[in-house]
């Protein structure tokens, strides 16, 4: 059996959107056979990240359709390459934003594979794969993937599967700033946004030891970010007298980027991990920066495998989930729209297996 | 004689333009007396700064007219208040870019008297004085200057004073960056524009250790940057290999920001000091942080007095000084035209003892 898996394509089941203003339909194509270094992961479970919206309607950039998103995965691995080493079958393994990359540059190697130099991340959908034949790689929405074994997360069988899934985008790209900005026990740490990865931040920030405030479009989730562990609660930045050591921004949409610099210390940090539609992607002028001076922006791009595996370990070890809702993939449009409409409450996560 | 100046306005004779479009002209006028804590200070040098270009022609915000600008100003205390205690009769002194401030925020009492909380900070020009009635505060393109103690900073008996002039706003602007970002021995830094603000960071970092790479307009001025140390010289960003750990942007006309960023390595840092005119400023869109992710960019502006005392200190103890070319007063209007049109080489200062 395993050996018509590395020398046949794999076939494959999904829902896909065929142009960007396309509903999602059921999809059926094939993966490239297992390599040596592969893993095939039978997925159980595949969140719905803001991306996946951004993507699937080419917000962003013009889209490659047929699309099937979703780059929070969480299943089973039922078929590995023989030089791999790191899975055994039936072992539970999550797949994230990437699945390839050189290997061999200074990122690659600093296992910052999102920056490889060479050019040659291959990002899980929405991304021709270099290494097969710059076919299409397909994503999460779908029953099964096939990934080097460098690119799948080790998942201890103990683990709550569907909360594990959108750890790998939203848990990642919160967990990656936190780290970077060296969040610690004190720390002011301020969260605008507070949907998917609005409230990982906050839960990462609380167990860090940090005193967190939320900024979000309205109060309809105000209990929800106490009970998380936060400190303060704004709708707006109007007035706010708290000074934060980071902002983490996770704002989908336009908004006064300076409004959140003005609220930093002399030192402070904004870290945007957002990504508005490119339409409407907010800009900041340099002399506004000048004037709120030593206030420090940067952006923050998902994380590398290692420290992805890192933010695993430290999110189950601290019993840190996201809060989630199960669905089945015939509800992605309904989703979308209400993560579009801000009436999602956190993280849609789609049940694979039910689906099929 | 003292309680002349502590009881009546002191008379002045400075130059002034009277519009954005005006050319300078001998200007008479008065400053407030000598108040207890203050000094009155004779001026020797005035440096011109790319600053007063952007203010005397309304390029940043409207202009307060007449305006006499100036906030490079080195000179001797020729009269102090019955509380003054730093200085005394004969010393001379510096002044930069802020005459006061509130001295009671937290900003203040961390000397970061440019970020006065209660928005009391007193710039040395173009700027309405709230301590006293809001008159309009004149620079130092003129004989003398009333300070605050607190605001002069004290120099040496034999400091060359034409050569500390420039350093109360160009050194202490550059100076201060490579202080916040915590420049080191083997630091890369990138110094972007390389004029009167760009020669001093060069200065400054490689006595501080750091490898030191110049990014000019043109290479007319090669040779200079390698005699102060440079070990790399780049007349655009197109093609550049190697990765900085911190550049200083000192260009005050449009120019891509991001082409700067990408030069960053992992964790590197933009301090943006140059301020192009304002219909003109570069924008950065947030996406592109995003993709070019955890690169820093930030706003520096000058710097507050604790550390121009310690700059100046260390340019003196250094011998770090700008290149300067001493000129009358007659001469401001084609020295502005000078620096605006890049043919400048360094700093001009006004020897205002001989304009007289």
């Amino acid at each position: 059996m395993q050996n018509d898996f590395t020398t046949q394509r794999i076939p494959a089941k999904g829902y896909a959107v065929s142009s960007k203003d396309d509903k999602f339909q059921p999809f059926t194509f094939s993966r490239h056979p297992v390599g040596e270094n592969d893993v095939l992961v039978e997925i159980l479970y595949a969140g719905i990240c803001h991306s996946d919206i951004h993507s699937a309607r080419s917000e962003w950039r013009e889209g490659i359709y047929p699309m099937v998103p979703g780059h929070e995965i969480a299943g089973r691995v039922v078929a590995i390459g023989n030089k791999v080493s790191k899975f055994k079958v039936g072992d539970y393994a999550g797949i994230g934003c990437m699945v390839n990359s050189c290997g061999e540059c200074e990122a690659c190697k600093k296992s910052q594979e999102q920056f490889c130099e060479n050019g040659k991340t291959v990002f899980t959908y929405d991304c021709l794969d270099c290494f097969h034949d710059n076919e299409p790689h397909y994503g999460g929405y779908s029953d099964n993937i096939v990934v080097n074994e460098k690119f799948a997360i080790k998942v201890p069988q103990n683990a709550p599967l569907e909360k594990v899934a959108p750890l790998l985008c939203a848990g990642i790209t919160t967990y990656s700033p936190l780290k970077f900005s060296k969040v610690k026990k004190g720390s002011k740490v301020g969260v605008a946004g507070f949907g998917g990865l609005g409230s990982m931040a906050v839960k990462y920030a609380v167990v860090m030891g940090a005193d967190v405030g939320v900024f979000a479009r309205n109060d309809n989730k105000k209990q929800e970010a106490f009970d998380m562990g936060a400190k303060s609660f704004y709708t707006s930045t109007d007035g706010v007298k708290e000074k934060f050591d980071l902002i983490i921004s996770t704002i989908p949409t336009p908004y006064d980027v300076m409004a959140y610099v003005k609220l930093l210390g002399y030192g402070g940090e904004l870290a945007i991990v957002g990504l508005p539609p490119a339409a409407v992607s907010p800009k900041i002028n340099i002399a506004n920066l000048v004037w709120s001076a030593n206030r420090r922006v940067y952006g923050s791009l998902i994380g590398g495998i290692k420290e992805t595996q890192e933010m695993l370990d430290f999110s189950l070890e601290n019993k840190i989930y996201p809060e989630t809702e199960i669905i089945l993939a015939k509800d992605i449009d309904k989703a979308y729209e209400n993560l579009t409409t801000g009436k999602a409450k956190f993280r849609y996560v789609i049940d694979m297996k039910k689906s099929s």
